[in-house]
Protein backbone atom coordinates (compact mmCIF):
# COMPACT_ATOMS: atom_id res chain seq x y z
CA UNK A 1 0.00 0.00 0.00
CA UNK A 2 1.08 3.67 -0.54
CA UNK A 3 0.41 4.57 2.68
CA UNK A 4 1.56 2.80 5.98
CA UNK A 5 -2.25 2.41 6.96
CA UNK A 6 -5.28 1.14 5.39
CA UNK A 7 -9.06 1.28 7.32
CA UNK A 8 -11.37 -0.68 6.69
CA UNK A 9 -14.39 1.28 7.25
CA UNK A 10 -18.33 2.00 7.17
CA UNK A 11 -19.45 5.80 7.53
CA UNK A 12 -20.10 6.12 11.52
CA UNK A 13 -19.36 2.61 12.33
CA UNK A 14 -16.66 1.97 14.77
CA UNK A 15 -14.11 2.74 12.57
CA UNK A 16 -14.90 6.44 13.01
CA UNK A 17 -12.94 5.94 16.49
CA UNK A 18 -10.33 4.86 14.47
CA UNK A 19 -10.32 8.14 11.49
CA UNK A 20 -10.39 10.16 14.79
CA UNK A 21 -7.25 9.26 16.26
CA UNK A 22 -5.22 8.54 12.97
CA UNK A 23 -6.20 12.52 12.20
CA UNK A 24 -5.07 13.14 15.63
CA UNK A 25 -1.93 11.75 15.40
CA UNK A 26 -1.56 13.61 11.45
CA UNK A 27 -0.78 9.81 10.32
CA UNK A 28 -1.45 9.30 6.86
CA UNK A 29 -4.00 6.52 5.85
CA UNK A 30 -5.74 5.44 3.14
CA UNK A 31 -9.55 3.92 3.43
CA UNK A 32 -11.22 1.22 1.75
CA UNK A 33 -15.40 1.31 1.99
CA UNK A 34 -16.89 -1.89 3.41
CA UNK A 35 -20.21 -1.77 1.51
CA UNK A 36 -22.54 -2.27 4.75
CA UNK A 37 -25.30 -2.80 1.90
CA UNK A 38 -23.88 -5.41 0.41
CA UNK A 39 -23.13 -7.30 3.37
CA UNK A 40 -19.33 -7.12 2.56
CA UNK A 41 -18.27 -7.24 5.84
CA UNK A 42 -19.21 -10.65 5.80
CA UNK A 43 -17.53 -11.79 3.09
CA UNK A 44 -14.94 -14.61 2.75
CA UNK A 45 -12.59 -12.04 1.54
CA UNK A 46 -13.17 -9.67 4.66
CA UNK A 47 -13.64 -12.42 6.85
CA UNK A 48 -10.13 -13.01 5.98
CA UNK A 49 -8.89 -9.99 7.87
CA UNK A 50 -11.32 -10.74 10.39
CA UNK A 51 -13.06 -14.10 11.12
CA UNK A 52 -15.60 -12.06 13.28
CA UNK A 53 -17.05 -10.02 10.19
CA UNK A 54 -16.81 -7.09 11.92
CA UNK A 55 -15.89 -2.93 11.32
CA UNK A 56 -13.09 -1.88 11.54
CA UNK A 57 -9.53 -3.42 10.68
CA UNK A 58 -6.60 -1.45 10.81
CA UNK A 59 -3.85 -3.07 8.03
CA UNK A 60 -0.49 -2.19 9.14
CA UNK A 61 3.27 -3.29 8.57
CA UNK A 62 2.83 -5.45 11.41
CA UNK A 63 -0.46 -6.91 9.67
CA UNK A 64 -3.95 -6.15 10.07
CA UNK A 65 -5.54 -5.59 13.74
CA UNK A 66 -8.98 -5.69 14.68
CA UNK A 67 -10.85 -4.81 18.04
CA UNK A 68 -11.57 -1.26 17.95
CA UNK A 69 -9.74 -0.66 21.40
CA UNK A 70 -6.87 -2.96 20.42
CA UNK A 71 -6.25 -0.72 17.70
CA UNK A 72 -6.57 2.45 19.47
CA UNK A 73 -4.15 1.02 22.38
CA UNK A 74 -2.01 -0.27 19.77
CA UNK A 75 -1.82 3.25 17.62
CA UNK A 76 -1.18 4.91 20.80
CA UNK A 77 1.81 2.57 22.02
CA UNK A 78 3.44 2.70 18.60
CA UNK A 79 3.24 6.49 18.37
CA UNK A 80 3.46 7.35 21.91
CA UNK A 81 0.81 9.93 21.90
CA UNK A 82 -2.69 9.95 23.10
CA UNK A 83 -2.62 7.32 26.03
CA UNK A 84 -0.39 6.91 29.04
CA UNK A 85 2.98 4.98 27.87
CA UNK A 86 3.56 1.43 29.35
CA UNK A 87 5.90 2.41 32.24
CA UNK A 88 3.65 5.23 32.98
CA UNK A 89 2.49 5.37 36.81
CA UNK A 90 -0.90 6.25 34.80
CA UNK A 91 -0.47 2.76 32.90
CA UNK A 92 -3.20 1.02 35.10
CA UNK A 93 -6.04 3.92 35.48
CA UNK A 94 -6.02 3.63 31.66
CA UNK A 95 -6.07 0.34 30.56
CA UNK A 96 -8.58 -0.82 33.71
CA UNK A 97 -11.26 2.25 31.73
CA UNK A 98 -9.92 1.48 28.27
CA UNK A 99 -10.97 -2.50 28.37
CA UNK A 100 -14.28 -1.14 30.44
CA UNK A 101 -15.10 1.01 27.57
CA UNK A 102 -14.68 -1.72 25.47
CA UNK A 103 -15.86 -5.36 27.27
CA UNK A 104 -18.95 -3.48 29.18
CA UNK A 105 -19.51 0.09 27.16
CA UNK A 106 -19.13 -1.29 23.99
CA UNK A 107 -20.33 -4.63 24.81
CA UNK A 108 -23.97 -4.06 25.79
CA UNK A 109 -24.05 -0.68 23.21
CA UNK A 110 -23.77 -3.10 20.70
CA UNK A 111 -26.66 -5.89 22.21
CA UNK A 112 -28.98 -2.90 21.98
CA UNK A 113 -28.18 -2.27 18.51
CA UNK A 114 -28.29 -5.88 17.26
CA UNK A 115 -30.53 -7.49 19.99
CA UNK A 116 -31.26 -9.83 16.96
CA UNK A 117 -27.87 -11.53 17.44
CA UNK A 118 -28.12 -11.63 21.25
CA UNK A 119 -31.62 -13.22 21.51
CA UNK A 120 -32.38 -14.49 18.29
CA UNK A 121 -35.85 -12.62 16.54
CA UNK A 122 -38.96 -12.49 18.50
CA UNK A 123 -39.66 -8.58 18.40
CA UNK A 124 -40.69 -8.77 21.82
CA UNK A 125 -38.35 -10.64 23.37
CA UNK A 126 -35.33 -7.79 21.77
CA UNK A 127 -37.31 -5.19 23.35
CA UNK A 128 -36.89 -6.56 26.70
CA UNK A 129 -33.60 -6.91 26.40
CA UNK A 130 -32.65 -3.38 24.40
CA UNK A 131 -34.66 -1.72 27.24
CA UNK A 132 -32.84 -3.45 30.21
CA UNK A 133 -29.73 -3.05 28.65
CA UNK A 134 -30.16 0.90 28.44
CA UNK A 135 -30.93 1.04 32.07
CA UNK A 136 -27.16 -0.32 32.20
CA UNK A 137 -25.92 2.13 29.56
CA UNK A 138 -27.17 4.91 31.75
CA UNK A 139 -25.19 3.05 35.03
CA UNK A 140 -21.93 3.25 32.76
CA UNK A 141 -22.27 6.55 32.15
CA UNK A 142 -22.70 7.42 35.51
CA UNK A 143 -19.05 6.14 36.24
CA UNK A 144 -17.43 7.24 33.47
CA UNK A 145 -18.92 11.08 34.61
CA UNK A 146 -17.68 10.49 37.85
CA UNK A 147 -14.27 9.43 36.27
CA UNK A 148 -14.04 12.31 34.45
CA UNK A 149 -14.71 14.99 37.33
CA UNK A 150 -11.41 13.36 38.92
CA UNK A 151 -9.65 14.79 36.15
CA UNK A 152 -7.34 12.26 34.93
CA UNK A 153 -4.35 13.45 32.58
CA UNK A 154 -5.34 10.96 29.99
CA UNK A 155 -9.55 11.59 30.49
CA UNK A 156 -11.46 14.56 29.29
CA UNK A 157 -8.34 17.24 28.27
CA UNK A 158 -7.71 19.83 25.59
CA UNK A 159 -5.58 17.27 24.22
CA UNK A 160 -7.58 14.15 23.63
CA UNK A 161 -6.62 10.45 24.48
CA UNK A 162 -7.51 7.25 22.53
CA UNK A 163 -10.24 6.92 25.07
CA UNK A 164 -12.13 10.04 24.78
CA UNK A 165 -12.56 9.69 21.11
CA UNK A 166 -13.91 5.97 21.89
CA UNK A 167 -16.55 7.56 24.01
CA UNK A 168 -17.18 10.56 22.08
CA UNK A 169 -18.34 8.45 19.08
CA UNK A 170 -20.33 5.57 21.50
CA UNK A 171 -22.09 8.75 23.31
CA UNK A 172 -23.00 9.78 19.83
CA UNK A 173 -24.13 6.70 18.71
CA UNK A 174 -26.62 6.21 21.73
CA UNK A 175 -27.98 9.35 20.92
CA UNK A 176 -29.05 8.21 17.51
CA UNK A 177 -29.23 4.70 17.58
CA UNK A 178 -31.32 2.67 17.09
CA UNK A 179 -33.14 4.99 15.01
CA UNK A 180 -36.53 3.55 15.44
CA UNK A 181 -36.38 3.28 19.52
CA UNK A 182 -37.28 5.08 22.78
CA UNK A 183 -34.01 6.50 23.43
CA UNK A 184 -35.48 8.91 25.72
CA UNK A 185 -33.20 7.23 28.74
CA UNK A 186 -30.36 9.01 27.09
CA UNK A 187 -29.44 12.79 28.68
CA UNK A 188 -26.49 14.06 27.92
CA UNK A 189 -27.10 16.58 30.45
CA UNK A 190 -27.29 13.92 33.41
CA UNK A 191 -23.16 13.66 32.62
CA UNK A 192 -22.06 17.43 33.04
CA UNK A 193 -18.34 16.19 33.23
CA UNK A 194 -18.80 13.87 29.52
CA UNK A 195 -20.55 16.92 27.77
CA UNK A 196 -17.56 19.00 28.19
CA UNK A 197 -15.81 16.09 26.61
CA UNK A 198 -17.81 15.93 24.18
CA UNK A 199 -17.76 19.83 23.60
CA UNK A 200 -13.93 19.75 23.24
CA UNK A 201 -13.58 16.89 20.92
CA UNK A 202 -15.60 19.13 18.64
CA UNK A 203 -12.75 21.79 18.44
CA UNK A 204 -10.64 19.19 17.10
CA UNK A 205 -9.02 19.22 13.43
CA UNK A 206 -9.54 15.71 13.44
CA UNK A 207 -13.04 16.09 14.78
CA UNK A 208 -13.50 18.40 11.33
CA UNK A 209 -12.10 15.89 9.19
CA UNK A 210 -13.69 13.12 9.93
CA UNK A 211 -17.48 15.29 9.93
CA UNK A 212 -16.70 15.70 6.15
CA UNK A 213 -15.00 12.65 4.98
CA UNK A 214 -18.76 10.81 6.85
CA UNK A 215 -20.94 13.83 6.89
CA UNK A 216 -21.49 13.91 10.67
CA UNK A 217 -22.53 17.46 10.85
CA UNK A 218 -21.97 20.31 12.90
CA UNK A 219 -21.69 18.65 16.28
CA UNK A 220 -21.17 15.24 15.62
CA UNK A 221 -20.99 14.62 19.62
CA UNK A 222 -22.97 16.29 21.39
CA UNK A 223 -25.73 17.08 19.58
CA UNK A 224 -25.66 14.43 16.64
CA UNK A 225 -27.59 14.17 13.82
CA UNK A 226 -27.75 10.84 11.29
CA UNK A 227 -24.41 10.60 9.11
CA UNK A 228 -25.28 11.52 5.69
CA UNK A 229 -22.06 10.25 3.98
CA UNK A 230 -20.53 10.50 0.77
CA UNK A 231 -20.22 7.57 -0.14
CA UNK A 232 -21.32 3.96 1.63
CA UNK A 233 -24.03 3.48 4.16
CA UNK A 234 -24.00 3.37 7.90
CA UNK A 235 -26.34 0.38 8.23
CA UNK B 1 0.76 -4.01 52.33
CA UNK B 2 3.67 -6.53 52.88
CA UNK B 3 3.79 -7.23 49.57
CA UNK B 4 4.20 -5.25 46.45
CA UNK B 5 0.85 -6.70 44.61
CA UNK B 6 -2.89 -7.28 46.86
CA UNK B 7 -5.33 -9.20 45.25
CA UNK B 8 -9.01 -9.26 46.04
CA UNK B 9 -10.47 -12.59 44.76
CA UNK B 10 -13.28 -15.24 45.31
CA UNK B 11 -12.64 -18.95 44.56
CA UNK B 12 -13.51 -19.73 40.85
CA UNK B 13 -14.50 -15.82 40.42
CA UNK B 14 -12.19 -14.13 37.35
CA UNK B 15 -9.78 -13.44 40.06
CA UNK B 16 -8.25 -16.91 39.30
CA UNK B 17 -6.76 -16.04 36.15
CA UNK B 18 -4.78 -12.93 37.92
CA UNK B 19 -3.82 -15.40 40.45
CA UNK B 20 -2.43 -17.86 38.01
CA UNK B 21 -0.08 -15.11 36.18
CA UNK B 22 1.39 -13.84 39.25
CA UNK B 23 1.99 -17.46 40.63
CA UNK B 24 3.23 -17.65 36.56
CA UNK B 25 5.43 -14.58 36.98
CA UNK B 26 6.68 -15.53 40.45
CA UNK B 27 5.63 -12.31 41.97
CA UNK B 28 4.87 -12.26 46.14
CA UNK B 29 1.24 -11.08 46.28
CA UNK B 30 -1.15 -10.80 49.32
CA UNK B 31 -4.79 -11.96 48.60
CA UNK B 32 -7.61 -10.77 50.24
CA UNK B 33 -10.84 -12.95 50.65
CA UNK B 34 -14.37 -10.96 48.71
CA UNK B 35 -16.89 -12.51 51.02
CA UNK B 36 -19.77 -13.23 48.15
CA UNK B 37 -21.85 -14.97 50.44
CA UNK B 38 -22.36 -11.36 51.79
CA UNK B 39 -22.18 -9.68 48.77
CA UNK B 40 -19.00 -8.15 49.85
CA UNK B 41 -18.42 -6.67 46.12
CA UNK B 42 -21.06 -4.61 46.46
CA UNK B 43 -19.95 -2.98 49.85
CA UNK B 44 -19.45 0.75 49.92
CA UNK B 45 -15.47 0.00 50.72
CA UNK B 46 -15.06 -2.38 47.86
CA UNK B 47 -16.59 0.15 45.44
CA UNK B 48 -14.37 2.24 46.63
CA UNK B 49 -11.84 0.06 44.98
CA UNK B 50 -14.38 -0.59 41.85
CA UNK B 51 -17.43 1.63 41.19
CA UNK B 52 -18.48 -1.61 38.86
CA UNK B 53 -19.10 -3.86 41.65
CA UNK B 54 -16.94 -6.61 40.33
CA UNK B 55 -14.03 -9.14 40.95
CA UNK B 56 -10.94 -9.11 40.65
CA UNK B 57 -9.03 -5.69 41.68
CA UNK B 58 -5.42 -5.99 42.09
CA UNK B 59 -3.83 -3.48 44.60
CA UNK B 60 -0.45 -2.10 43.40
CA UNK B 61 2.20 0.69 43.71
CA UNK B 62 0.42 2.46 40.90
CA UNK B 63 -3.10 2.54 42.21
CA UNK B 64 -5.84 -0.58 42.61
CA UNK B 65 -6.41 -1.72 38.73
CA UNK B 66 -9.51 -3.80 37.68
CA UNK B 67 -10.97 -5.60 34.65
CA UNK B 68 -9.58 -8.70 34.47
CA UNK B 69 -7.55 -8.04 30.69
CA UNK B 70 -6.13 -4.69 31.94
CA UNK B 71 -4.80 -5.98 34.99
CA UNK B 72 -2.96 -9.02 32.52
CA UNK B 73 -1.73 -6.61 29.75
CA UNK B 74 -0.36 -4.69 32.88
CA UNK B 75 1.85 -7.24 34.79
CA UNK B 76 2.75 -8.40 31.08
CA UNK B 77 3.94 -5.72 29.99
CA UNK B 78 5.55 -4.13 33.62
CA UNK B 79 7.51 -7.42 34.03
CA UNK B 80 8.31 -7.91 30.41
CA UNK B 81 6.63 -11.34 30.37
CA UNK B 82 3.45 -13.39 28.96
CA UNK B 83 2.84 -11.35 26.21
CA UNK B 84 4.76 -9.74 23.42
CA UNK B 85 6.39 -6.63 24.37
CA UNK B 86 4.94 -3.15 23.44
CA UNK B 87 6.89 -2.58 20.44
CA UNK B 88 7.04 -6.49 19.11
CA UNK B 89 5.90 -6.56 15.48
CA UNK B 90 3.41 -9.67 17.28
CA UNK B 91 1.69 -6.92 19.44
CA UNK B 92 -0.65 -5.86 17.60
CA UNK B 93 -2.12 -9.32 16.82
CA UNK B 94 -1.49 -10.60 20.22
CA UNK B 95 -4.17 -7.31 21.24
CA UNK B 96 -6.46 -7.78 19.47
CA UNK B 97 -7.49 -11.45 20.30
CA UNK B 98 -6.71 -10.33 23.74
CA UNK B 99 -9.74 -7.07 23.58
CA UNK B 100 -11.72 -10.11 21.47
CA UNK B 101 -11.74 -12.58 24.81
CA UNK B 102 -12.67 -9.28 26.88
CA UNK B 103 -15.06 -7.55 25.03
CA UNK B 104 -16.97 -10.62 23.16
CA UNK B 105 -15.96 -14.12 24.73
CA UNK B 106 -15.70 -12.90 28.66
CA UNK B 107 -18.58 -9.95 27.77
CA UNK B 108 -20.60 -12.92 26.44
CA UNK B 109 -20.30 -15.43 29.52
CA UNK B 110 -21.25 -12.96 31.83
CA UNK B 111 -24.55 -12.84 30.08
CA UNK B 112 -24.56 -16.46 30.27
CA UNK B 113 -24.21 -16.69 33.91
CA UNK B 114 -26.01 -13.57 35.29
CA UNK B 115 -28.98 -13.42 32.81
CA UNK B 116 -31.09 -11.71 35.40
CA UNK B 117 -28.52 -8.60 35.28
CA UNK B 118 -29.35 -7.91 31.39
CA UNK B 119 -32.87 -9.05 30.83
CA UNK B 120 -34.46 -9.24 34.21
CA UNK B 121 -36.55 -11.21 36.26
CA UNK B 122 -38.50 -13.71 34.06
CA UNK B 123 -36.87 -16.91 33.95
CA UNK B 124 -38.17 -17.68 30.65
CA UNK B 125 -36.87 -14.25 29.03
CA UNK B 126 -33.50 -15.45 30.61
CA UNK B 127 -33.54 -18.85 29.30
CA UNK B 128 -34.06 -17.45 25.85
CA UNK B 129 -31.65 -15.69 26.08
CA UNK B 130 -28.73 -18.15 27.47
CA UNK B 131 -29.08 -20.26 24.91
CA UNK B 132 -28.99 -18.02 21.90
CA UNK B 133 -25.68 -16.67 23.48
CA UNK B 134 -24.65 -20.30 24.11
CA UNK B 135 -24.70 -20.20 20.08
CA UNK B 136 -22.17 -17.40 20.44
CA UNK B 137 -20.25 -18.76 22.59
CA UNK B 138 -19.19 -22.28 20.36
CA UNK B 139 -19.06 -19.86 17.31
CA UNK B 140 -16.10 -17.87 19.62
CA UNK B 141 -14.40 -21.06 20.39
CA UNK B 142 -14.27 -22.10 16.30
CA UNK B 143 -12.25 -18.95 15.68
CA UNK B 144 -10.09 -19.88 19.00
CA UNK B 145 -9.61 -22.86 17.72
CA UNK B 146 -8.67 -21.76 14.62
CA UNK B 147 -5.81 -19.08 15.55
CA UNK B 148 -4.54 -22.15 18.03
CA UNK B 149 -4.11 -24.03 14.43
CA UNK B 150 -1.98 -21.16 13.69
CA UNK B 151 0.82 -21.40 16.57
CA UNK B 152 1.37 -17.97 17.12
CA UNK B 153 4.31 -17.41 19.37
CA UNK B 154 1.75 -16.26 22.01
CA UNK B 155 -0.92 -18.65 22.37
CA UNK B 156 -1.19 -22.09 23.23
CA UNK B 157 2.79 -22.58 23.39
CA UNK B 158 4.50 -24.79 26.69
CA UNK B 159 5.16 -21.45 28.35
CA UNK B 160 1.75 -19.57 28.31
CA UNK B 161 0.83 -16.07 27.83
CA UNK B 162 -1.61 -14.24 29.68
CA UNK B 163 -4.55 -14.69 26.92
CA UNK B 164 -3.62 -18.77 27.50
CA UNK B 165 -4.76 -18.13 31.45
CA UNK B 166 -7.39 -16.11 30.06
CA UNK B 167 -8.87 -18.65 28.39
CA UNK B 168 -8.37 -21.67 30.12
CA UNK B 169 -9.93 -20.12 33.13
CA UNK B 170 -13.23 -19.38 30.97
CA UNK B 171 -13.38 -22.61 29.26
CA UNK B 172 -13.11 -23.64 32.69
CA UNK B 173 -15.98 -22.00 33.57
CA UNK B 174 -18.03 -22.78 30.30
CA UNK B 175 -17.51 -26.56 31.63
CA UNK B 176 -19.37 -26.00 35.16
CA UNK B 177 -21.40 -22.60 34.57
CA UNK B 178 -24.24 -21.90 35.59
CA UNK B 179 -24.14 -25.55 37.42
CA UNK B 180 -28.06 -25.70 37.04
CA UNK B 181 -28.04 -25.19 33.41
CA UNK B 182 -27.74 -27.32 30.32
CA UNK B 183 -24.60 -26.91 29.06
CA UNK B 184 -24.24 -30.32 26.71
CA UNK B 185 -22.98 -27.16 24.20
CA UNK B 186 -19.82 -27.02 25.27
CA UNK B 187 -17.69 -30.08 23.67
CA UNK B 188 -14.06 -29.86 24.09
CA UNK B 189 -13.57 -32.74 21.87
CA UNK B 190 -14.85 -30.01 18.83
CA UNK B 191 -11.54 -27.41 19.73
CA UNK B 192 -8.50 -30.20 19.56
CA UNK B 193 -6.50 -27.05 19.76
CA UNK B 194 -7.58 -25.79 22.24
CA UNK B 195 -8.11 -28.66 24.42
CA UNK B 196 -4.58 -29.38 24.16
CA UNK B 197 -3.82 -25.50 25.36
CA UNK B 198 -5.83 -26.53 28.37
CA UNK B 199 -4.18 -29.60 29.22
CA UNK B 200 -0.53 -27.61 28.72
CA UNK B 201 -1.82 -25.11 31.16
CA UNK B 202 -2.76 -27.80 34.12
CA UNK B 203 0.97 -28.90 34.21
CA UNK B 204 2.00 -25.50 35.03
CA UNK B 205 3.29 -25.50 38.68
CA UNK B 206 1.50 -21.88 38.98
CA UNK B 207 -1.81 -24.12 38.43
CA UNK B 208 -0.81 -26.73 40.74
CA UNK B 209 -0.57 -23.87 43.55
CA UNK B 210 -3.64 -21.96 42.03
CA UNK B 211 -5.56 -25.71 42.86
CA UNK B 212 -4.58 -25.71 45.90
CA UNK B 213 -5.38 -22.09 47.04
CA UNK B 214 -8.97 -22.07 45.24
CA UNK B 215 -9.85 -25.82 45.67
CA UNK B 216 -10.02 -26.54 42.04
CA UNK B 217 -9.37 -30.37 41.66
CA UNK B 218 -6.82 -32.66 39.23
CA UNK B 219 -7.75 -31.09 36.11
CA UNK B 220 -9.01 -27.53 36.14
CA UNK B 221 -8.87 -27.02 32.70
CA UNK B 222 -10.05 -29.47 30.62
CA UNK B 223 -12.16 -31.96 33.35
CA UNK B 224 -12.95 -29.47 35.90
CA UNK B 225 -15.30 -29.75 38.78
CA UNK B 226 -16.86 -27.33 41.20
CA UNK B 227 -14.21 -26.01 43.28
CA UNK B 228 -14.46 -26.49 46.57
CA UNK B 229 -12.18 -24.21 48.31
CA UNK B 230 -10.82 -23.96 51.87
CA UNK B 231 -12.37 -20.28 52.31
CA UNK B 232 -14.86 -18.15 50.48
CA UNK B 233 -17.30 -18.83 47.85
CA UNK B 234 -17.59 -19.01 43.89
CA UNK B 235 -20.66 -17.24 44.29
Amino acid sequence: MTDQYRLHYAPDNASLVIRLVLEELGLPYETCLVDRRAGAQESAAYRAINPNGLIPVLETPDGAIFETAAILLWLADRHGQLAPAPNSPERGDFLKWLFFASNTLHADLRISFYPEKYIGAAPQDQTVLTRSIQQRLAVHLRHLDDLAATKPNWFGHKVPSVLDYYLGCMMRWMALYPAQSDRSWYRLTDYPHLRQLLQQLERRPATQTAQQAEGLGATPFSQPILANPPEGSAT
